[in-house]
């Protein structure tokens, strides 16, 4: 009878974690915002989650704290944080931005944690201390402690950009397949980032910018060998749409291949990617900015690598008020069906 | 055995205490400052603790708040939520004050409180659930949710001060004793202090500002009249010394005499006040700023009140290092001294 119960109520990969008393170790890899995504779809799941966060982010409320305080970054691994929290007043607390005054723009979730590092004496012990206090299902560890900047140049060019923000907003006038993506000063990896990486079955790379979110993160010494290293599923969650000045016209396998050049090697096993189709108007808006669906490239074959296409998309019915409207329609993932497809990979 | 082992361990009135199973209820009324030397010295003692806290505050971070971003003021409350913290590391977040850039001078627990205050819907939700994460050791309650500014006038003059910050700093032309204390608009009390003070078996006035601290409280509509009703015991401790410009030359009595007026009765039952005397060097320092140690005046005789004179002053020891220095050689109420002197008054 009880028995009967527990079949009644958890899917059989559940049942089987249960009865052996282990389950998956999935480790997440990232920016803020991609990583949020992945992480809110999966921290409800019957699995180990541990968040590996970038650390090169130096834009907004963030890069005032940076400069004017000296601390380390706050801001994506704030997002991180609440992704994983569990403790709601703290959580909607985290997430509060200052609309008003000379605190405007300032996540409250961005001052706790520079606060913090300077009260707890590291900015590791305040993300451990914040994850306490906000008692995340989980682990968010940042990539590395150090104090670094995103750097991309192009070889036998004298251009180089310098600063996430910078290269964020930039239009490539060169083609960024050909960038160097470096951190300065060289950035080693948090050793505790690189033992999760190790221990873990399977490992998540998030959506996300290509360069300044992924890119910051797998150019940080140490991250990329450990990724060539483990014995971890590693599988890819490739973006929805294009950016602009940036990424246009990559398919999903020019992504893959931005990625494995930042790793050094063909460490990818599978590859989640998006079939589903917006609505027409949304698609439209997304044109005028020349922003577009990530497709398959189908002329392109790759030996060794599974590519899983599903509808990822959440839902963009339209809705009434103005504020939500926009939000719905925007393009992005759908938890749910992230979290399916992730779990119905062979080996998660 | 047992028993021995109580006796050996607890003072007559704690077992007396423990064995009837029930606390004395002490209500902490006051500002900051004051108030977090009362709340310091009564926390780890076994009785129940609720602070009212004074919501008159206008100056530095919690002006800036309350100017920006239309909050009730957090400082002063701030004060006595981290007196009373269970929870080292976010007692030392709140206490943190940011001092570069453009957050310089903002004390982080304003900030919390602010935030709170919006993410939570009003300030005494976020006092509450401030309350909570600091796992506080009691009570801190705002004396009023009204959004006020204290008012100080002279009857029959033009002479009108307006915000407790503008009082604080002002040299009186005219006698304060003949001056209105007010708040504008006025202030109803907040129904939970007033029950509170309702059913406390004792009243602590807290030393601190006598017009812009003690004097803001109670010129909340309903504290009078509750400091008039209730059974308690009403427990005065004064200042140890005068404010210049303000109080000088006020005696003991003086004091009391004005917060009398601030209540409209005659409703204190035992003043303590200080018979310790600093070391010649200190108090050189405080004569070079008019500030003078606040003595009983013996011409005066009151009836029915208890006058208890103990040494209730902090270490002031000289050590070596320049900051500590400073700090140990300030007049104030050492917590030990204080809490035994409260502890030892007829009721408590």
């Amino acid at each position: 009878m009880a028995k009967k119960k527990i079949h009644s109520r958890h899917s059989p990969k559940e049942t089987y974690n249960s009865i052996m008393a282990s389950k998956t170790n999935i480790v997440v890899l990232g920016g803020g915002t991609g990583s949020f995504t992945v992480l809110s779809a999966l921290r409800d799941q019957n699995v180990n989650l541990t968040s590996i966060v970038s650390m090169a982010d130096d834009g907004s409320s963030t890069g005032i704290l940076r400069d004017e305080l000296g601390v380390l970054p706050p801001g994506d691994v704030r997002q991180c944080l609440v992704a994983l929290a569990d403790a709601p007043v703290m959580r909607d607390l985290f997430d509060y931005r200052f609309d008003e005054g000379s605190l405007s723009g300032h996540s409250f979730g961005n001052l706790f944690l520079s606060a913090l590092e300077k009260t707890s004496g590291s900015f590791a012990n305040a993300v451990e201390n914040a994850s306490e206090i906000l008692r995340i299902k989980g682990r968010v560890l940042p990539a590395t402690l150090d104090d670094v900047r995103l750097v991309m140049r192009w070889a036998d060019t004298s251009l180089e950009l310098k600063g996430e923000r910078v290269i964020d907003a930039e239009h490539f006038k060169l083609d960024p397949r050909k960038a160097e993506l470096d951190l300065a000063p060289r950035a080693a990896v948090n050793p505790e980032a690189r033992e999760a990486i190790l221990a873990a079955d399977v490992v998540v790379l998030s959506p996300g910018d290509l360069y300044t979110s992924l890119g910051a993160i797998l150019a940080i010494d140490g991250i990329d060998e450990a990724l060539r290293t483990t014995k971890a599923r590693i599988i890819y969650v490739c973006n929805l749409v294009t950016k602009h000045g940036q990424t246009d016209g990559f398919s999903v396998e020019d992504h893959l291949g931005e990625i494995e050049r930042f790793i050094g090697g063909q460490v990818v096993d599978t590859v989640l990617y998006n079939t589903g189709k917006p609505p027409e108007e949304v698609l439209r808006r997304y044109d005028a900015e020349h922003a577009y669906l990530v497709r398959r490239d189908l002329r392109e074959m790759r030996e060794g690598i599974d590519f899983v296409g599903e509808d990822l998309l959440g839902d963009m019915a339209a809705h009434k008020n103005g504020d939500d409207m926009i939000h719905r329609s925007l393009i992005r993932h759908d938890h749910a069906k992230l979290s399916t497809a992730i779990l119905a990979i062979d080996g998660v």
